[in-house]
């Protein structure tokens, strides 16, 4: 069972994992791997059975579970961060934390084609994938032991990823992760103060200034934050104000694959198909319909290395104003 | 002139840095550089005049600043995070928060030997490091404009470093970085529940169960702490309450030295030299000999890649627990 551990004095949780364990023998350190492909990738079509059992899929009628058919396949993480079954148990260890670490770890396979990146999807299969991601998050908040779903991609192996073969990640949580409430927080003292929510706040003065915009459509906006931790940082912000991502319309999730897809499209070409992640910030699924906070997506390209100075403070530096990175993007099509 | 611009959700600052200016079609991603060393080592003995004017050095007596005949130097940083000359000016522009980047950014050459890693460096050279550490901060606590002083080394290109030749660096900042206010926090709460320093009940208690202690000396311990972000992360400890760094005793500062060799070597043994990254963690100097919080030292190695859901969470996952990294390393010389 994985145990979650956490630092006495961040309160930072630390998943110590057994299910991918490695033994200190196991670390040499080698400069930057590549992505080895294995033989036989699990996650292309026909060899549904070297992976575990899947969760949901999309595939044509009359195909069966886990054999080929499918156009996007959710299954479960083989070597899961956390695990779906278990109790919390939290526990002490003198003047130390920890509980058990329950949860969910799933992996979306967004397409069958092992060639494609992301970017490159069919506008309806990324649409497919969008719609994956909601459906998902409103099955697993049904679970009562978990606060908290994070959707994410790495993509390339400085991003993480260890396969090559495009898919995104879930992993649902029995905490609320402390990076969370300290967003929550944070927009809740503007509100408090102002009585309008930050992040509408920054939709209206992005689409007034004009000069941090990359792209926009019906429902989102597409901008370099004003703040960014690294070179071409791209966060996507409803237009409207909404909580939650499980409460955005059919719509909308179209609208934000077409604008997701669009700003993956302008990094690979202006950055030589950079590795990447990114992530859907959301309410915490104990919470619904709230005014101080706004779901939304942020795109961490990997260019830079983060170094003792960002670990040591929390600040970031960045060679490149988001202005120009901004400028940039919005001109590379 | 820097600018320092402040997420307004966070509160985490960010220097976009107009020193180390780069323009977007300067960024085209390719797969991990190794450090590119210079014709001539800016850093290296006869080279002096590559650098800017020295600030200090430990030089043989009747040489002149800025010649041969040192053994560490401090220098200014050429590329600068932040510039020492120029009033802090708080401003907004809309909702968002910026301020000039005022500071310091210096950097300790640690060695005139380009060849040697810092672990294996002459245990009086390596003491000289640690005291250059401390004669630099009691320098710059008397710039008022300034805040916080953070010392931290990059070693390796993985790690951010960007020449070879061994060196550490100081940043003095305006603020008082958000991963500070965090730490101080959470040790603060700790005391007004406990009475007692968080830091002097870890000491206590690594000291009593050992199976996450490395070595000891008269003034340090040295362990893998119970929350690790990273396989072989260290953290090494002062035996008795001392809130600021700078007021470490000679006969600590040598201590430090002595265990950190120790650890870097360790390191350096059970991984293959891995890059890493350490830093010291103090008090801020405006804040002087207080109860709750205790200084310390944190070593990073550069194992395993931030991907998506350490950005979305502030989670680490981590595939080795404490007590196996600490009993390795414990075995290892």
């Amino acid at each position: 069972m994985p145990e979650l551990r956490k630092d006495p004095v961040l309160g930072r949780w630390v998943i110590i994992s057994t299910e991918r364990a490695k033994r200190p023998k196991d670390f040499k350190y080698t400069p930057e791997k590549k992505i080895v492909a294995p033989e036989l990738c699990p996650f292309c079509l026909g060899n549904e059975s070297s992976t575990p059992p899947e969760i949901m899929a999309y595939r044509a009628p009359n195909t069966q579970p886990n054999t080929a058919g499918w156009t996007l396949r959710v299954i479960p993480n083989k070597f899961p961060a956390l695990l779906i079954e278990g109790d919390i148990k939290r526990r002490g260890e003198g003047i130390y934390d920890k509980m058990n670490g329950v949860g969910a770890h799933e992996v979306i396979i967004e397409t069958n084609d092992h060639s494609l990146d992301l970017a490159d999807l069919e506008p309806d299969q990324f649409k497919a994938v969008v719609h994956a991601y909601q459906e998902r998050l409103n099955d697993l908040k049904n679970d009562n032991r978990l606060r908290y779903i994070m959707i994410f991609k790495n993509f390339g192996a400085a991003a993480g990823a260890s396969l090559e073969h495009n898919h995104s990640q879930l992993v649902a949580m029995p905490v609320i992760p402390k990076r969370v409430i300290e967003e929550m927080d944070g927009a809740k003292r503007y509100y408090e103060y102002r009585d309008r929510c930050i992040f509408c706040d920054m939709v209206t003065q992005e689409t007034k200034d004009r000069k941090r915009l990359i792209s926009e459509n019906n429902s989102f906006i597409m901008v370099c934050p004003f703040a960014p931790r690294f070179p071409f940082e791209i966060w996507i912000l409803p237009r409207n104000h909404k909580s939650n991502f499980e409460d955005a319309t059919d719509e909308e999730l179209n609208d934000l694959a077409t604008i997701l897809k669009d700003g993956l499209l302008r990094l690979k070409k202006a950055l030589n198909n950079p590795p990447y992640n990114y992530i859907i910030h959301t309410t915490p699924i104990t919470l619904r319909g709230i005014d101080f906070y706004h779901y939304h997506l942020e795109i961490i390209p990997v260019l830079t290395h983060i170094a003792g100075f960002e670990w040591g403070t929390g600040f970031y530096i960045n060679p490149t104003p988001p202005e120009e990175s901004a400028a940039y993007l919005k001109n590379i099509l």
